[in-house]
């Protein structure tokens, strides 16, 4: 008998047939033997059309006012699946995230799970009670409904885990689990059965959206290993969990990538001490976000200084370079608001050498120019042209044998 | 400076434009210098919709549930408000039931109100806020979401105004208040400017549905004045209070009636002790509810019973009456499912008699026959003809002068 906690997003609740579905999963695992915890997102669409209501009020939100509108689509959904399971003879109670009491800061709409109370869950699971909880939402010190931003849903499932030291968090998605590429790029991309949270943290933040990431922080912290699978179709999933329980470790696990890049080069920059952080401070000050840096020091005196952002950003951008420079002088620009940022995400590039060398190789071979490149222990991302993207992945992909099967190292779902 | 609770329905934040409205207003009112708490319902149709929803998921509602479900409407409509509010610099905050802490009973779905905590609202209104509250809903010992039931949302407002001794209870609605009879069907009624509590409980009992009973009740058991008035228009409304505050009183307030009424006349029955309970006992276990009552010893060994139902329960009840018969022996049974009541209320008829013969008179007088009288001090009901309902309503209303201006009666707003 295991204590599990199970999220299930929007589109896995989107409409009444979905929810008796989602019923049916729960009370599945119910059966098996496991007390069941269940976390809760708005049924799909709900959250939008709450906004778009907001919206078409007024253009000043208040924000403690947004937060109360927003998570009563929470509500509607946990009450729902309640329903939904005590009218199939499962006893179930559903609760607001307020009423479990997830405490969290006072950031409104993006808010901070600072604690999650467990006596109530604990309670009604001793009545043998699937207990059901509204995601996405908590509740500051003054008794204010906060909310925690788009995703917050699997933040509150793996937060209320990791308070009830529950064997596994299963987020239920609308994709089968990690795959070590796009399927819909690289119809050869294979599911990944276990992957770490380092690995996962780069993945998501790279592009893979299977999974909010503040969410897989929050696991790795707390060491609740994480399970991403299907509430449409059966299978194990991915697994995320400790790097030293991971069998059959491969070099490299994926391949993510990211369209939508512009890259902006700045050379021949005057070298003193502090000016790369007067370049990103304006960009910055622009509320531009940034994704890569790279710098070298070319000349004794001189620098280059490159970065990426969204191409979104990419005019906004153009604008403060041009200001900054008549600042700083003569300084060469070279753009391309045209690329993409394609990366090798893999625990065991830590203790072998030559992946980079491997990659790189690969790439050439197909006459790909690279045109910016960084690296983490774990990653190693480069920028190509927008068009070269496809091409790159699928050659990489299978350059590191990512398309082949993996060994048995497929575990049972709940151990 | 005074503290008005202000509640407004369904239709009155029927949509956004009108929230903006009832922004105005709340805001009129506080800048005339007033402390405002404002209770809203849901949007009009989102409880229907999330009840349809419910009865699409099962036909098995868990009553606990339901009222999670259910209560997500007025967290909306109390939002919107609010961010309406802050968007016109008024500065607002809204709450749930459960954070102001309107403590209820745990009877799901129909709930009545305990106690409500003050500190919330004061705390608020201190800082100059306005404070919004959901309507409708409450909190159980458990710390579980009930509902009051239909209508609910008058408690809810009347119940916070007595616990914070409000100066006045203000309920918006889509009518100017209450009528000495349906305009609707009499053009010359009037807007009665001033009613006690015990008239405004029989007008409301009889059919007159401006107000929720319960909170008429609540409203005078704490002696809280409630106005009714309308969202929009203007105008002082009718102010419900205690009757040694009311000026120009009148021998009969209003008259009310209710159509969709059947008779059903028992005679011949043997005077039993307790017979009449036995009869009432069998139409109440078929869940049938009546609504008058009446009845004579006829001779020394017989009665006779009388009682009306709503139309749509009068199959039942005669099937109950007719199962009556075989276990009472020979009793005669007179029905007529195509009658209506007239009643006359007013606090004077209690020092004066002679109402109820002028009342029989001008019936009479209109060839009308009465099939069922009933008494209480403030109160004379008849039972009629269907059809001679309307004439009945028009001749008695021109009878007692309810057609004449009220004098100067119509006191100032807030005194």
């Amino acid at each position: 008998m295991a204590l599990i906690v199970q999220k299930y997003g929007g589109s896995s609740v989107g409409n009444l047939d979905r929810i008796h579905h989602v019923a049916e999963k729960v009370i599945k695992a119910k059966n098996e033997g496991h007390n069941i915890v269940v976390v809760v997102s708005a049924m799909y669409g709900e959250t939008d059309r709450l906004i778009q209501l907001a919206n078409a009020l007024t253009q000043h939100h208040d924000p403690r006012e947004l937060d109360v509108l927003i998570s009563s689509g929470e509500q509607v959904s946990m009450a729902l699946l309640s329903m939904a399971l005590n009218a199939k003879n499962c006893p179930a109670r559903s609760f607001t995230g307020p009423q479990i009491g997830i405490f969290t800061d006072s950031i409104h709409t993006k808010a901070r799970i600072l604690d999650v109370k467990t006596d109530i869950i604990e309670r009604e699971l001793n009545q043998g009670r699937i207990v059901v909880v509204a995601g996405f939402q908590g509740v500051n010190d003054r008794g204010d409904i906060t909310t925690l931003g788009r995703g917050g849903s699997d933040t509150t499932a793996v937060a209320i885990a990791a308070a009830l030291k529950a064997d596994e968090c299963q987020i239920y998605t609308d994709v089968d689990g990690v795959y070590t590429t796009d399927p819909h790029l690289i119809p050869e991309a294979r599911l990944i059965p276990q992957i770490s949270f380092e690995e996962m943290l780069e993945m998501s933040s790279l592009g893979a959206k299977v999974l909010q990431m503040r969410s897989v922080e929050l696991a790795s912290k707390h060491s609740m290993p994480i399970r991403v699978l299907s509430t449409f179709s059966d299978g194990a999933g991915t697994l995320v969990t400790f790097e030293d329980k991971i069998m059959h470790k491969r070099l490299v696990s994926g391949i993510a990538f990211s369209r939508e890049e512009a890259i902006i080069s700045l050379s021949g920059i005057p070298r003193q001490i502090g000016i790369e952080g007067r370049i990103l401070s304006k960009v910055n000050q622009a509320n531009i976000e940034i994704d890569m840096i790279a710098q070298n020091a070319t000349t004794e005196d001189k620098s280059d200084f490159t970065f990426t952002v969204h191409r979104r950003e990419y005019p906004k951008a153009m604008k403060v370079i041009e200001e900054l420079s008549t600042e700083l002088g003569k300084i060469n620009v070279k753009t391309n608001s045209k690329v993409a940022k394609l990366s090798l995400v893999g625990i065991g590039m830590r203790s072998h050498t030559g992946v980079a060398t491997t990659m790189f190789r690969i790439l050439g071979e197909q006459g790909i120019n690279i045109q910016m490149i960084t690296t983490s222990e774990i990653k190693i991302s480069v920028v190509v042209d927008e068009t070269h993207l496809e091409k790159g992945v699928r050659a990489v992909h299978q350059g590191f044998e990512l398309d082949k099967p993996f060994q048995s190292s497929d575990r049972s779902f709940i151990e």
